[in-house]
């Protein structure tokens, strides 16, 4: 077995180590790794600043920006420390694994459980930021799965020294965790403790990484968080599933009911608060009534002071040529051609289209948009139903800023992604998007050939199982056990 | 465009029209198709005289099986009577589309809902028979997705003429539906019913095949019926998502403390009861305490009797041919080599394996199984949960036969495909497996910038909001303004 295929190995042992152990045993983990990293401080401030030195000799030879350089760091007032508390506010997060999401009784003494399990092992392709190792092994851990990491390079000594301490945390999650009944239970013990270190492993190369991608035997989930071009290479060298996005192309359409002051505000919102975050809007459109009045060049003038440029289609630049905006924003104002509607700016310049209709506006976006984010802005509660109902996004907005797309917003606590996948996690995901679920089924020597049509054979009953939500198999089972 | 990206792309045109429809158009759709299909029945068994003629001559070349042959009667009694009555009972299965899965306040005015909605485009790819067109173009139109179907090249005649009168009923379905309120809706009308006849479209070629599986863009998932060499084809050719399996390899543990009676019943149901089927047993894992009894050689037996050939391990072998029953049975107790425990056998073959543990049972079957379904016989409730946490597999049994993982059987009222696959839907997939989800914020002119943390800003509120299982936003909408 080569290196690369030993160490998807490794992680698919552990993972099948972590998909049984317990909230509690997860929570002991993530404290004991919370400890680790605390006490090693000192040995990973000092990795951290060889990378550093490193990283400060390719800015100083214009090979390396100065961004990316202070993303390296975790020296700076309370950064350490916020990457720690992070562990232990995901410790605090309901734990995702282990809920019944339905039952059903099939027949007496025959029962069908659908349980939340982990999905297996991950592997998660990130760029420079040290902490993001700390952050993904938590989430992991707290579902249940196995993470094989890739950093950026140039944070590799960090990462390094990062992944030294929660290895040693892992080990000691498990060892002396249950009292052994026998000595072959302490035997098995040392055994899952050597093997769930492996629960977080660090690769450093590229070449690694294509390595990986070809795992698909065991590796269930690949996670890029970077930019487009990485997302765009995992998912076109890869058979795994991938969970992520590679363009945020969003849109925001300003339909024929809508009010200026609404759209003047969250139009603003959506374009400048971030303009390279992948929930920005990168395309408005705009209904043509509002050409009619001087909507339209109201909703330009604010943009505009807000210092964002319009790219404009022919008929709201002739709107706008017309105007005495355009007197004074001449530079901010041009002329759109057809790649611009299909562009993520990610800096403040918007696409600007005119159209006729709420269906031309939805035909324009389930064309051109990433199935990220759109909005609408309109009085007309039919209008707004139709629109959400017929984009095919992630997230559909009515009367709201599209940069609400983000998991922390959402409220889960914890965003492993933004996915504009189809299938399994849509949108803003938090540890949800970690889990699938298994089939329990429990009986006591039933065969299939008892049921069926004809004589002798039984019917399947079918009946539904009440389930609260966020129940265990365990708690059920006592619910039940105490109603009957 | 090329014809086949216009056919994908077609289908996406419907798809974006079907994920707007409601239940009763859905509804409407099939009962038309129904009808249609009932009045075409004449043509329909036309062309499959024609094609069972072109079989016939190919059966009798040598060139086709003559099960193959039997597969593509409709004309059979009851045969098409079951096929149209398949279409009714699907329509009377719950809506999968609008349903509300979670719901958040985030702010006064500003609510977050998950939502259910197709997912969209599906590529169906099945070998001969042709009533699963029927099936899945119901199957399709229910939950709201387009799909395009690739049957087997013998069925291609009896396909189009079916895909023929679905088409007429699909342009029906949506012309005079709904009382346009103008000309403009009327328009709009006649385009949608246009677009909507490409919700079922039918391909001929594997050539077709090659060049779909391209369609990245407009095809969301691809699900193959049929032989391990198809699924695994498709697998390796497309970066499309599919659900569905390549291998049912199944395992059954007789633990320790299992029961004969039950183990003689479950076992020998789990392999002979359909052994050509994926949830058939292929792997026999023996605790070595039934070896010191004649525990082992009984269960043996009566899968003997049961005309199963064993595939013995060298433990396993011994214990047996110290028995009578090898006198026997000679013929029916082999040897076992390494790859018997990597093999679907699909006949009356198990390969047998004695172990020492439930962690060895564990180990093997995370090793060697397809992650289908595996079972475990005990009577300790303390090792059928440490096995059903353990093994990374769809279905997780407690005495009971793998051969209970089935969609009906689990009561689903539908199958779509059983599933391998470690994201989006596991096992027997029902109608829920072609779902995802949006979604929809609706707020009143909200802006991001207003939260956080800092002077003037506000927290999220979070609030979750109380949702019954299976509501639509309509019906939560309303139950809220009564509470009001």
């Amino acid at each position: 077995m080569d290196a690369i295929t030993q160490i998807a190995c490794n992680a698919r042992q552990a993972a099948n180590i972590l998909q049984t152990i317990s909230t509690a045993q997860k929570s002991k983990a993530l404290n004991l790794i919370h400890s680790k990293l605390a006490s090693a401080k000192p040995d990973i401030l000092l990795a951290n600043k060889t990378d550093k030195d490193l990283a400060l000799e390719q800015v100083q030879a214009g090979k390396l920006s100065s961004s990316l350089y202070k993303r390296l760091d975790l020296e700076g007032p309370g950064k350490f420390e916020t990457m720690l508390q992070g562990i232990l506010d995901i410790d605090q997060l309901e734990d995702p694994a282990g809920k019944v999401q339905a039952a059903t009784k099939l027949d007496n003494g025959l029962e069908l459980y659908r349980v939340s399990c982990p999905v297996g092992v991950l592997l998660v392709i990130f760029e420079a930021r040290p902490e993001v190792v700390v952050n993904i092994a938590a989430l992991a851990i707290k579902s249940g799965n196995a993470a094989i990491l890739k950093g950026g390079k140039e944070s590799f000594h960090t990462c390094s020294a990062i992944s030294k301490a929660i290895r040693e945390a892992l080990e000691d999650a498990v060892l002396g965790d249950e009292e052994a009944d026998s000595e072959a239970e302490t035997k098995e013990g040392s055994k899952k403790a050597i093997q769930l270190q492996d629960a977080v492993q660090i690769v450093e190369s590229r070449q690694d990484i294509d390595g990986l991608l070809k795992q698909d035997k065991y590796i269930d989930l690949v996670i890029p968080r970077g930019s487009n071009a990485l997302v765009k290479y995992i998912q076109w060298n890869t058979r795994i599933p991938v969970l992520g996005h590679a363009d945020g192309l969003c849109s925001t359409y300003v339909a024929a009911s809508a009010k200026l002051d609404l759209a003047k505000k969250v139009v603003v919102d959506a374009k400048t608060t971030y303009p390279a975050a992948c929930n920005s809007t990168e395309t408005l459109l705009v209904h043509s009534s509002h050409l009619d009045t001087d909507f339209f060049q109201q909703l330009a003038q604010i943009l505009v002071e807000n210092n964002v440029t319009l790219k404009c289609d022919a008929r709201s630049l002739e709107n706008l040529n017309a105007s005495a905006l355009f007197k004074e924003h001449s530079d901010k104002i041009q002329a759109s051609n057809d790649e611009d509607y299909d562009t993520e700016f990610l800096e403040l310049t918007l696409a600007v289209k005119v159209v006729d209709s709420v269906e031309a506006a939805m035909e324009h976006i389930n064309e051109h948009g990433s199935k990220h984010t759109d909005a609408i802005l309109t009085e007309s509660e039919k209008e707004a139903k139709q629109f959400m109902a017929g984009v095919d996004a992630a997230g559909v907005y009515w009367n709201a800023s599209t940069r609400f797309a983000d998991g922390f917003r959402y409220g889960f606590g914890a965003e492993v992604g933004v996915s504009t996948n189809k299938t399994h996690a849509r949108g803003p995901v938090g540890l949800e998007g970690l889990v699938i679920y298994k089939y329990q089924l429990h009986g006591n020597g039933h065969a299939s050939a008892d049921y069926g049509a004809g004589e002798g054979k039984r019917p399947y009953l079918h009946e539904k199982i009440a389930v609260q939500e966020k129940e265990t198999l365990g708690e059920l089972s006592r619910k039940r056990q105490r109603l009957d």
